[in-house]
């Protein structure tokens, strides 16, 4: 039997897209003798639909989109993901179904029993879980078809409190007792940059436990933060890869049951350093978020730190140079570097920029403001009020010509609170808002691995805000090896504040770091959404109370 | 059997400060011969804790402080809510708990089975659902012990796309087998306006059901957006209100069992107007919002306009009109009653106030910008850059004086985007954003139920944001009352498009509207935290993606 995985890029509630695009894929399969094509989950809406699953409307659509795609299914099979009205009279309104295509018809259908409701995700918002296992064939072959999460009941967690099984029933175990030739699996995986073994691992054991291949099929591109990788897997009973599609690529890829089954493997496991992976994450975001919203260009303010650097020149690579505007916004206290460097920078990308001194508006707020704060000292105000300026400048910029501001906080600035709410804060997209300071730098080595785009003066000098005379960042936060290294302790691995191993830093130090953290909810509550690249990042997936004692 | 209620006010993380307002409470009721006292669902976290849930320190901290108010049960039994470990190998890690305490002991222990998991809520992100029933008694008295949602197995919902069933399970019939003389409920349940008699009548119907007596526990205050009101109920088996306790007021009170089940009711319906509810559930939203982040102050931005005036009359209720502080920040197309009739609005309310002009940095931002926009015609850029601006003022004060700013968008304009992102969208908590348009008259009015506090002529001009000259909201919007009500049908009724009810406006524009209410989903994503009042409010319970064609 020839299987084929379609590993595509949806765009969620774009039916009309979304059915082209795997009416395209099986046209292709077809032409390859392909008997079975595999789509990812919900892929018939473009995942996560989140709160459109409310609207019936919605729901219907996604009906009517799995019949036509039926209608096109002659002379081949097709697994597809969708929503479904649950049948029983009670539970939730929905499943989320796999349903198997054929002649017109929806020859079987199952439903993910397994629902992830954490961090970022919240199935059991929606849907009623599966709770009969059953499977089906195809040219005898017999078929355990199961969603995503369904083959991980048993997981590993960075939260060591967390259980490793946090279900009470595997669907895995239920199926097999129907001596299953085959696991198919699709799914809507975002990418982590934690979990790429991870991941790899689960499918392997499961393969390796039933003694049977594993053919995954995730979908790709990015919706929002969340970004998917793709990297469908094909697994020989023997828990070898046989082979594994590409990361963050849209493809096709038709193979023989036959060879998985054989072990004919002549894959060679590639190790991606995990900078590359984050590098095409966070390409792949931002020119999914301006393809499906329809914007083309984007502006980004460059101060001269190696923030900003990294961002125009990943928003470059994403949307080409010619859709990339820079201003350079230099204020009393701006090193001269600052705006030579930045200046360099554009030049490297041939990006457009222009240069707008703040003084004016500066001014003009101070004299505003001098009335009324009278014999007051300067202090975090007149920082804000700058950073806020710059916000309206390129703000004004945005809406005059089109432009998408893009942010470019990054994840140790955000965790800290080292950042200006209405300032620095704004934009669309947040970039590299999942990106520690340590591993910004890590990115401009990598995207200066061929030539100096960014200028090595950039990556050098110490961070400053360059607010008010003299300001480095380590003026008031740890160096950002040892911030870092806490944040990632307290964040990702949710450890308590006595079992974070200070690296050589004062203990009292680590406490004043996590409070900085929880008293900055209020912040990042407004923050702009972030290009998700970790197992934990600020949004959706950390839901933090803004009014409590921590 | 005598039994109190404790309807109090908890603040989330704050053990200590929790702690002693629950022995306080045991206190109190000891003095008045109780023999039980029933605290409210997760009453030792407070809730909602989110994903303080998912650090085990946390829950460390529940467990010692449950320990610490057994340990003050002498002579007296209490019920109080609390996350506990889940001790099976299987499943989530965490019970949501309600634990009665005796002597110094947990005599009893039962979970949460019906785990909410819609709008506001995620339940199933932390917890495991009770699978085993049973009941416990005191003084031979048995009781059904059940957890807020436990009751509603069968609930009414606005979007009719929702099963009345929304679960497999019914506790109350698993506990029914066990002929309880008493069921008691405990609970989080925040405000909303439409929900009011909906909840009474769930309680009504078990005790009928039943034919035994329900008792009541919420909590009250408000925590960020979630507002508690309180009103524990105690239900006859008959079906009457034998009491019902205070909106979002604390109290104890204690009763005997004999009387209620005796139904020696002398309870009178109080048929609230809903804006007098609204009215007390933004006081409570705003007053425990500065009292437990110790802030005290905050500053607003008065333009002369309805909802600003509204913002500033809840503010000045709730935290005194020595903290309220006003700026007046008239610009070239101010009409001159916003200042004068801002002016008389302060003067009303003895609130503080400055009026500050924002020509100047009006001037130095259109001077700089100038050389980059050229012939280009005026635009929203212009509107923006005025909203803006007086964002920076705003948040200038706040920062130089320690105010909280509050933000006066309300519901309607939140809904199509009518408002600035880092202009008249800032604050740092939305007071009227879960209030329409129409609304924000009602709250006017009633504001003025005994004398003028806003001046006439604020509530009568026509609605304009004043950001170009003779610029009206009807511009570029529909009537108020047409728009809400569309708004209603779309955001809280959930209707598909082709349902909603134009009230003679022309379907044409109902598309429109819905357009716009999608299109600035990116807008909402940055707004402050809401004050919840309605059955569907913007904010972390209306989850819809950015990115998608709708």
């Amino acid at each position: 039997m020839k299987i084929s995985i379609a590993q595509l890029n949806y765009k969620i509630g774009n039916f009309e897209g979304n059915k082209d695009l795997i009416c395209k894929a099986l046209e292709k399969a077809k032409k390859e003798g392909s008997d079975l094509v595999i789509f990812s989950e919900l892929c018939i809406p473009g995942y996560p639909p989140l709160d459109l699953l409310d609207r019936v409307d919605f729901i219907e659509k996604c009906d009517q989109t799995v019949r036509e795609v039926a209608g096109f299914c002659t002379g081949i099979n097709a697994i597809v993901g969708s929503p479904t009205f649950n049948p029983d009279p009670e539970g939730k309104k929905l499943n989320n179904s796999a349903l198997v295509l054929s002649e017109g018809k929806i020859i079987f259908k199952t439903n993910k029993a397994l629902l992830p409701t954490y961090d970022i995700f919240d199935e059991y918002r929606y849907f009623e879980p599966e709770k009969n296992f059953s499977i089906f064939s195809i040219k005898g072959i017999k078929i355990a078809l199961t969603i995503c999460e369904d083959l991980w009941d048993e997981q590993p967690f960075d939260n060591k409190f967390e259980k490793s099984r946090l279900y009470t029933v595997s669907p895995m175990d239920e199926l097999s007792r129907y001596n299953p030739d085959l696991i198919i699996n699709i799914s809507a995986s975002p990418f982590s940059y934690t979990k790429v073994e991870a991941k790899k691992n689960i499918f392997i054991s499961k393969a390796v436990k039933h003694k049977i291949p594993v053919i995954t099929a995730n979908q790709t591109g990015a919706n929002t933060e969340l970004i998917f990788d793709g990297a469908s897997l094909i697994i020989s009973p023997d828990g070898k890869i046989f082979r594994q599609l590409g990361y963050f690529e849209e493809t096709v890829a038709t193979f023989s049951l036959e060879d998985v089954i054989s072990g004919a493997t002549t894959y060679k496991n590639i190790v991606y350093e995990p900078v590359s992976l984050v590098h095409k994450a966070l390409i792949t975001g931002l020119r999914d978020y301006f393809a499906k919203t329809g914007f083309r260009k984007c502006i980004v303010g460059l101060s001269g730190g190696i923030d900003s650097a990294v961002v125009i020149c990943l928003a470059s690579e994403a949307l080409g140079h010619e859709n990339v505007k820079a201003l350079l916004m230099p204020s009393r206290y701006s090193s001269e570097h600052s705006v030579s460097d930045s200046i360099s920078l554009a030049g490297n990308l041939k990006a457009d920029y222009e240069i707008i001194s703040i003084e004016k508006p500066f001014s003009a707020f101070l004299e505003t403001l001098a009335p009324f704060f009278k014999e007051r000292k300067t202090d975090v105000t007149e920082e804000n009020i700058q950073a806020r300026i710059r916000a309206v400048l390129l703000m004004a910029f945005a809406n005059k010509f089109g432009y998408i501001l893009l942010n470019t906080s990054n994840k140790s600035e955000a965790a800290v609170g080292y950042g200006t709410l209405y300032g620095d804060m704004a934009g669309g997209l947040s970039v590299i808002g999942d990106v520690y300071k340590t591993d910004v730098y890590k990115l401009a080595r990598y995207i200066n691995r061929e030539s100096e785009i960014i200028p090595e003066s950039i990556i050098r000098k110490l961070p400053s805000a360059e607010l008010k005379p003299d300001q480095f960042d380590t003026d008031s936060l740890p160096e950002y090896n040892i911030l870092d290294s806490i944040l990632y302790q307290y964040i990702e691995l949710q450890k308590p504040a006595n079992e974070i191993e200070p690296d050589g830093f004062e203990k009292l130090d680590v406490d004043k770091v996590l409070r900085l953290i929880n008293y900055n909810e209020y912040k990042r509550y407004q923050a702009p959404p972030v290009l998700r690249i970790s197992s934990k990042s600020f949004g959706d997936g950390r839901k933090m109370p803004i009014v409590a004692k921590y």
